[in-house]
């Protein structure tokens, strides 16, 4: 697939009109060495070409204004994301997600002062409820249409679960909701309480298969007012309540606690917090769950994906989980890591959205069907390389009856 | 079962003819207060008596002198340790392990100074491979005869996996051996290393039934040497190295790394030197697994277990664990808890130990007896209250395509 090359989007027409002099050919030969061994040849926009080191090129990165290639060699992260998505920068000879794949695998990780900066800011972020709500708000309420367009039917926009890799995208995100429900042992008339519900596929589908009565939260209007629609459409009001608030002001307790994709958006300094928030709804015998993005060891959230995608965004290590669970006397039960299908969704996602591109184009503009590309296709090279992780733990109260013996029953048949 | 109240380890006697005076039974009210709701009867050498607040009393703890009760307030971890393996506490009124388990349960984990300064120590102990050496020459070489009396007929000596409560401790230890392999996706003609290799039974499995190489370290020369007695007497010699050596001495590369029980004796600050080993001596596409006891959060090892049964020894929480994996690029995909098996395995081992008890004072003395009767229940008590966990870690490098795609295979028939 390539990825298209409109010119539609404004930028300095004159620029293109200009040679590059000596400086712009030394940043080039600068950039390409910085790729390391990654099959790309960069290209200026008079046509000056330079390949990265030892490497035959399948991609041509494209650079056409000055800006771009400066931004590129200052703040690559930042940068990469600014100039992409305002069409100063191209990549051809295949899909965008391939490009930064190898991209990733020959750079590695960033490092560097402003890594070192950005680890600091995610550390002392205090994300408040007010602020947490403006941080769903810029992300989810988009619109459903939007997401409709190249999520699945249940809307689930979280990394699916794959039985084997031909499945389809509603097969997967089915048997994720199962492999959920299954390691957290629901049984009949048990209260589960989950956080950040998203549009309630979860929820519902605890209700309704699993025999269970859910108290869901999402601060995300509009994603709740769907996921109300859903229950009443499948007669399951009276078993889930979709409640727009806080996890934090959930009360009571439960038998389950579950939360998907929500721990991205907590923070680092609200972990002990949350997992203060898990040990006081949690029954003795009770179950947890989170199922979030992570990382291999503590690392800054992408510079890019943190302005234009999520605000306040962090993907944490196991060891900056473990504030969660160690200070609140929660043990580990069962950690699984489906870093896999996680670029196997982002592949699933990203070939319906290119397929919806004329629609988003309509419905937004040609820099809002930039930044989306740019936001899958970069999360899809992350997974690919082993930048990001998705880990799904299992816990309970440390010495709690509720254990279960061995992980059999998750596998068994039916 | 009553642990036995013999009498034939020596104490001053004089002291029984004591009556116990106010300063005595103040002593003990404030110990029996600090017991919490623990069903225990607590009496001194004349019959003076206090019941755990509460608490209708199951078990009764005779403290026979007054240095014993004494010891109980300023310092309970090392000095209930020390007076019961010299016969001046017994216990009555059921198993040492379910006493012990009544009182981990009421008390909750130690907190409080020598906590921290324990914590303290823990951090700053540096394990060169001479110490190390020393450390295991002190646990592991007792005696094979010893170990045999009590362990499984493969000589395990680390938790079993019980694919059902009743299985015998041979078919656990046997599964767990499988349950290892299978984890670690062990492919004919591979090339394995083990570090910490106990008296060889996993590495002889692995080459028998897996058809893999492999390399096994231990710095335990009497383990050693019954490991390649095994190895002669299966005809695996040619594809089991037995290596008595440190595992920091290991070249090359290989296609799975494997450690299982040794991890207790690494210590904090050899964590990321251990991950980087690993990383060095794992191929691109190689896993790697590590089987250990651990916390759900960090605190000191028990000081008497420190003192007398595992010097050095330190279990780690999952944060703490982290230090392998993270600096070293190695990402984690399957982390499994059996601290239920372990309860398990210890019970097993306990009702061996306890038939063998006679064949074991003539071997040693009754202070050696009581010093592992207590051993093992104490730890019985940790593993059933979730004091102690037991996690087996799966990872690879981050990104690699060795990466499992579902744990089905593990859990598939045959």
């Amino acid at each position: 697939m390539n990825v298209g090359t409109e010119r539609s989007i404004s930028r300095p027409a004159s620029m293109e009109a200009l040679r590059a002099n000596t400086i712009d050919r030394t940043m080039l030969r600068t950039l390409a060495r910085a790729l390391g061994d990654a099959p790309i040849r960069l290209e200026l926009w008079d046509g000056s070409r330079a390949l990265a080191a030892g490497a035959a090129a399948t991609y041509r990165v494209l650079i056409r204004t000055r800006a771009a290639l400066a931004g590129l060699l200052t703040d690559p992260q930042l940068q990469f994301g600014e100039h992409y998505t305002a069409g100063d920068i191209e990549v051809e000879g295949g899909s965008l997600a391939d490009a930064m794949t190898a991209v990733y695998a020959g750079v590695g990780e960033p490092r560097g002062l402003r890594v070192l900066l950005d680890s600091v800011c995610s550390r002392l972020s205090r994300i408040s409820p007010v602020r947490a709500r403006g941080n769903v708000h810029h992300h989810y309420d988009i619109g459903n249409d939007f997401y409709r367009l190249w999520l699945d039917e249940r809307m689930v926009y979280t990394c699916a679960y794959f039985p084997t890799p031909d499945a389809t995208l509603e097969q997967a995100q089915l048997a994720k909701l199962d492999h959920v429900c299954r390691k957290l042992r629901l049984r009949p008339g048990e209260e589960v309480i989950e956080a950040g519900c998203g549009w309630g596929a979860l929820a519902l589908h605890m209700a309704q298969k699993y025999g269970v009565r859910v108290r869901a939260f999402n601060v995300s209007r509009t994603q709740i007012a769907y996921a109300r629609e859903q229950a009443h459409r499948f007669g399951l009001s009276g078993r889930v309540q979709f409640i727009e608030d806080d996890y934090r002001s959930a009360t009571g307790t439960c038998d389950a606690f579950v939360s998907v994709g929500m721990l991205e958006h907590v923070g680092l300094r609200q972990y002990r917090e949350l997992g203060s928030v898990i040990r006081r709804l949690l029954s003795a015998n009770g179950r947890g769950f989170i199922h979030s993005i992570g990382r291999y060891r503590p690392m800054p959230t992408n510079a890019w994906i943190r302005r234009r995608i999520f605000p306040d965004g962090y993907t944490p290590a196991p060891s900056e989980m473990s504030a969660i669970f160690e200070p609140n006397g929660l043990a580990i039960l069962d950690m699984e890591n489906l870093r896999r299908h996680y670029a196997l969704t982002l592949e699933h996602w990203t070939a319906r959205y290119e397929q919806a591109v004329p629609v988003v184009r309509r419905m937004f503009d040609e820099k809002f069907v930039r930044t989306w590309r740019l936001y899958l296709a970069g999360s899809t090279a992350a997974f690919r390389t082993g930048s990001m992780h998705l880990y799904q733990i299992l816990f309970d109260r440390s010495g709690s009856d509720s254990t279960p013996w061995t992980r059999d029953d998750i596998y068994a048949p039916g």
